[in-house]
């Protein structure tokens, strides 16, 4: 996770990208891995922790009709989630996580679903949806914390 | 840190008690820590990582004058964050950090000193500052995390 989180900083820095999250499931983990590593204030703005529906409306601007016909889990919300970071902050890329780490989870909503998306100034938002499996809490989301650094460095370097 | 997170999840449930948080130098390791416990949606609403000084005042209603009187590390600011965050959330309690996790540092603010805020409904915000010493960045965060954890453990205490 340190090397991925590292190559972040530094290809975002080389490319005077300013990144901020939006995080439902990995509760700060995202931006608790990129501000772990040392120059990361040049790169990093803020992170939004929007555990409850409520925060995820106030915070990020997320509708409530969106919340109510799709759950807070769906690529829908992740969307919107992402936008609203973009938005809201000072940042030129954007991600947000919001998925189901278990325990628990419906026939419908499998624990390990997580759902990803990606803002970046100018361009449309992206989403996606990822099945991590019933493998326990923590290493849900800690794959999902991976999966988020993957996805801002593979928008960093199509950027390039 | 876990079984210090767990109790807090338990005693925040028991109590009735809803936490924000508000992050600087710890960059979401509180939140993550508190998230990390199945159950935590119950009594966890959101975090703030307010990482630049525009985010803490965007997000949280820090003072431009604040910041600029006694810098970003400082109790007058730790102050501001914790009544931010419990203002603009829906929690009766909030705890918030700032700090110099280092490399780096100053004379005047070494590397090691992080000062914590907690606010409480219809109490008067509590600040304090601790000197973790220059024992590196993970550890300084990580022990800051600990130390953020314990103030609401007993803040929930004290009003049992």
């Amino acid at each position: 996770m340190r090397s991925r989180a590292e190559k972040l900083v530094w290809r975002a820095r080389s490319t005077g990208t300013i990144i901020a999250t939006a995080e439902s499931c990995t509760g700060g983990l995202v931006s608790a891995a990129i501000t772990e590593i040392a120059g990361s204030s040049h790169m990093f703005d803020r992170g939004f922790v929007t555990y409850s529906n409520e925060a995820k409306q106030a915070m990020l601007g997320v509708r409530a009709e969106t919340l109510e016909a799709f759950g807070a889990v769906s690529e829908a919300v992740a969307g919107e989630m992402a936008a609203g970071a973009l938005a809201r902050s000072g940042a030129g890329l954007a991600v947000s996580v919001t998925g189901i780490a278990g325990p628990g989870g419906s026939r419908h909503k499998p624990e390990g679903r997580v759902c990803f998306g990606l803002a970046q100034a100018g361009r449309t938002v992206v989403t996606q949806t990822v099945e991590f499996g019933a493998q326990g809490r923590s290493q849900v989301r800690e794959a999902s914390v991976g999966y988020a650094l993957d996805l801002l460095l593979s928008a960093l370097d199509e950027g390039a």
